[in-house]
């Protein structure tokens, strides 16, 4: 016999439905040129269900920064709890972020709305601090393996390094070429780690590179 | 006896200081919450005023992207015709955008309101591709000079130092440290320029930032 969903999951598919539709809608016209009309349609429920479900416009895309600020800090703890090798962890997680925000509709819209609606963030917490914090850490462990070269302090290069990747990606979408996007943090990343670490000894920001392309 | 100004002069003094008003509403309130009635005010003019020299919020917004364009412009020719070195003229032109971007409303405005407002660009061409051409040129005399180490093309490295700026811009501001900017920026051309010159010879990254620091 056909089970029949509770009234409580079929809510939580009525959210996760419109979660989906609002993120493809927002990542692609924008905050200002989305429609709720349309976020509705595409999700196949009726306008009535989406305000049953959110307050509005500005409340679903507050959900959606919120949504993609989880992912976001769950792909951060992966990295971090990964075995292995610091230097190589930072690479592979931004581009593992940077496949997320190509594929994933909401993680896609977050990022957009981020940029387009800073006045929804002032109620959750600062979107790039969780960045600048998970590299740091990440550095931290490469220094105290001896691989940075540099004498700057950790918190700086890891702010540094958090500013590039958000400039990539904002560049790569602004320019039309966000095909180009996983080809540019190569090439970001070849300059970052050569700024940082040892040039006299091996190449180690081509090998770095070549590992974890090798492996995705 | 005192001239009296002609009426084009005076529409044009109007514009002025309503652009002026407009760039310090946009950059402190950003897109959504800034108001016509309170950019009028500021201006000192009526709202009508502000209706009879702009179309609305949309056009207003569109002209302060399109002056911030022109001065963006200018910098950029400034520091290709300054006579000197290269990588000394890239990073006073950060320096000098820099500083425009924290005391000019007009640019600040701008900077902000191409983030928010993808969208007005349309018809204006792109934000970020000037930069990146600038950038290039100048390294391309760098690499004319026998400055850079690192085989990579000069479009490409253009793109990641324009990219890594446009994001210590967007950092610094998103995490309330305005102040920290021009700090950041040395950190960030610290490591840049470590990565795509050679490290064996004297410390060229370190000289040339305090030969820039020095003289400003």
């Amino acid at each position: 016999m056909k089970r029949v969903p509770m009234k409580q999951e079929r809510s939580q598919v009525t959210r996760d439905r419109l979660m989906r539709a609002a993120g493809e809608v927002f990542a692609r016209a924008g905050y200002e040129a989305a429609t709720l009309a349309e976020i509705a349609k595409r999700a196949g429920v009726t306008t009535g269900a989406l305000y049953f479900t959110f307050e509005g416009k500005e409340d679903l895309a507050a959900c959606l920064i919120e949504r993609e600020a989880e992912i976001a800090y769950a792909a951060a703890q992966d990295a971090l709890s990964r075995p292995g090798e610091a230097l190589e962890s930072m690479v592979r997680l931004s581009l593992d972020w940077a496949n997320l925000i190509m594929t994933d509709p909401v993680v896609a819209a977050g990022v957009r709305l981020i940029l387009e609606c800073p006045d929804l963030l002032k109620e959750i917490s600062m979107p790039y601090t969780h960045w600048v914090s998970t590299t740091e850490e990440l550095l931290r462990r490469a220094q105290a393996n001896g691989e940075l070269s540099i004498p700057i302090d950790t918190s700086n290069i890891a702010f540094i390094f958090t500013s590039a990747f958000v400039g990539v990606d904002l560049l790569s979408g602004a320019v039309n070429a966000r095909e180009q996007f996983i080809t540019r943090l190569h090439v970001m990343w070849r300059i970052l780690l050569f700024g940082v670490t040892d040039q006299t000894k091996a190449p180690r920001a081509v090998n770095l590179l070549a590992t974890v392309a090798g492996s995705t």
